[in-house]
């Protein structure tokens, strides 16, 4: 049975850094070319393979030699790629990030529609989903997939949603399925319907998702950091006994700042995040301890160009004792 | 024996097409990516052999798949890659093309040092630029490589410069070898030493040029298209009998106007142009036919994303005979 299975894109990567973009007409050397496995659920599979996390990867690459490249590199990075379509006919999805000294980071996407994922390759990986402890679920895929790999999920799995649904049916499925809910500040907006005005009202944005059906929700809102908040109850998931109280999980919130020095590129934050709230809450974390842990990887990841989180447990908890004593906030008893 | 031989980069190109470049922070999704054998060593030599010409083609790429894929690419092009270097440790270079709707464009560039000719690699593919009737230089490469390579010249090879020699010394011994020199308005104020003020002032650079050694000049001036001008002589290089005087290579010049519709992407206007020349003074053609099919190719080329260009024999010839009509110019007798 898999543990953790991450639904979501597969690419390549290729970073190119510059000090800065040309005007039009213009050319640059770059200083910096990487070129690597990329897309958001890869990257969130290799930050999980990083913190000791067993992952099956669910998404597509096409059929051709980049995504040959790729998936010998998931698979290298110690993930399980059984659940990898390889699509005949499609290229694999290429994502380029350009980032200019100072952080300043544009994407330029190409994800061909055959490089997503349908409801036939979610069944396809049927068992792999309906098996696992915890689900994560990349809303950036199309809400028919999305749907289908929340129909297979059990019961008793943890599902963790990244992202906005793509449509109102979506948003239904994963607000009455999801046990966890993470958003950026545009995503929220298609979440909660409004747009957010600043912590206080993400306050109340995470209260209405909440009351929607998810046990904890966590927001992006920009320069403060993350509201992360959650209601009472037993653990969410397979992880805990049914019915148990879990003292972590009173109703609580917490803001953890945005940790870390400057920002070198912002891709794959999110990413490192969820992954960092995945290893804690399967490793029976609380909701504060997983928030922590996906502040620091996601820290850890801006702190070079490219998505591709480069995690060390050790060095991670470390950061996190180190800020939290910095920020003065209370390490939870029993915990750490 | 070779009957051409380019001298210049070889590398992988990325084109990728956006309505927009997103403001820094953004993403955007590309409405098209073309990946290709580039570089402008390449480029030229793809436009040769797609204008019948058996070309050679002498540069570096790295010892890598890229490298190898850009390598196949080149023979199933008709270019003979026999004078490539597969550099180890080398990553093959990289140029990124990036075009927004209307033309604009950005070169992002990687072309690691090592992927640039040394005087060793010149001296391994020897007795191909030692053989060569026309020996095409791209002077964006290292000056000792270019010496290295006029240095094993024939005395009969017909020599054609594009762009601005790195050093004094390159420069000298362009002037005093090339017989034909390219440049756009950046070069032109390398080879001549200050910047031109427009049309006259490039009919100055010209003769000064000129009177330093080069049968023929091509300079770039911008909107109003390209200046040619010519000394004369006997017809140089060694398609001509020596010493025979040809009418088409009495003193002249001509202003040849940017042909085509609107330019999509200008990566490549050179490389074609130079290329358009070299088929043309190959075939005997003088150097007002030479000029036009120069720009007939040029036009070609930008009037799609790239810088791989796409040559029609038949169409150029047309294009040329409608565009010669069209601006009032006179037809060669004898030649056209």
């Amino acid at each position: 049975m898999a543990d953790v299975v991450v639904l979501g894109q597969i690419g390549r990567d290729l970073v190119l850094r510059v000090a800065e973009l040309p005007a039009a007409g213009g050319s640059v050397a770059a200083s910096e070319r990487r070129e690597l496995l990329g897309g958001k659920g890869a990257n969130q599979a290799v930050a999980l393979a990083q913190l000791g996390v067993p992952v099956v990867l669910v998404g597509v690459v096409g059929d051709d030699a980049p995504g040959r490249d790729v998936l010998a590199q998931a698979a290298a990075d110690g993930i399980d790629v059984s659940g990898v379509v390889a699509r005949p006919g499609t290229p694999t999805a290429l994502l380029l990030d350009l980032v200019e000294d100072g952080g300043r980071r544009r994407l330029v996407e190409d994800v061909p529609p055959g490089a997503l994922l349908t409801p036939a390759d979610v069944a396809a990986a049927g068992g792999t989903v309906a098996g696992c402890q915890v689900l994560s679920l990349q809303l950036q895929q199309p809400g028919a997939a999305v749907r289908a790999a929340l129909e297979r999920a059990s019961r008793t799995a943890l599902v963790v949603a990244d992202g906005a649904p793509e449509d109102e049916a979506t948003r239904d499925a994963v607000l009455g399925r999801a046990d966890v809910i993470r958003a950026d500040a545009a995503e929220i907006e298609l979440l909660v319907g409004r747009r957010l005005s600043g912590p206080d009202d993400a306050r109340d944005a995470a209260a209405q998702l909440l009351s929607a059906g998810p046990r904890m929700v966590a927001l992006a809102v920009g320069e403060p950091g993350d509201l992360v908040a959650w209601r009472a109850g037993p653990a969410p998931g397979a992880a805990a006994g049914a019915g148990e109280v879990d003292p972590a999980w009173a109703d609580g919130e917490v803001l953890v700042p945005r940790l870390g020095g400057s920002t070198v590129d912002p891709t794959g934050a999110g990413d490192a995040w969820v992954a960092g709230l995945v290893a804690a809450l399967r490793g029976r974390g609380g909701p504060e301890e997983a928030a922590w842990l996906g502040a620091a990887a996601a820290a850890s990841t801006v702190a070079h160009a490219g998505g591709r989180p480069s995690l060390d447990p050790a060095a991670l908890a470390e950061a996190i004792a180190r800020e939290r004593d910095r920020h003065g906030v209370r390490i939870p008893s029993g915990r750490g």
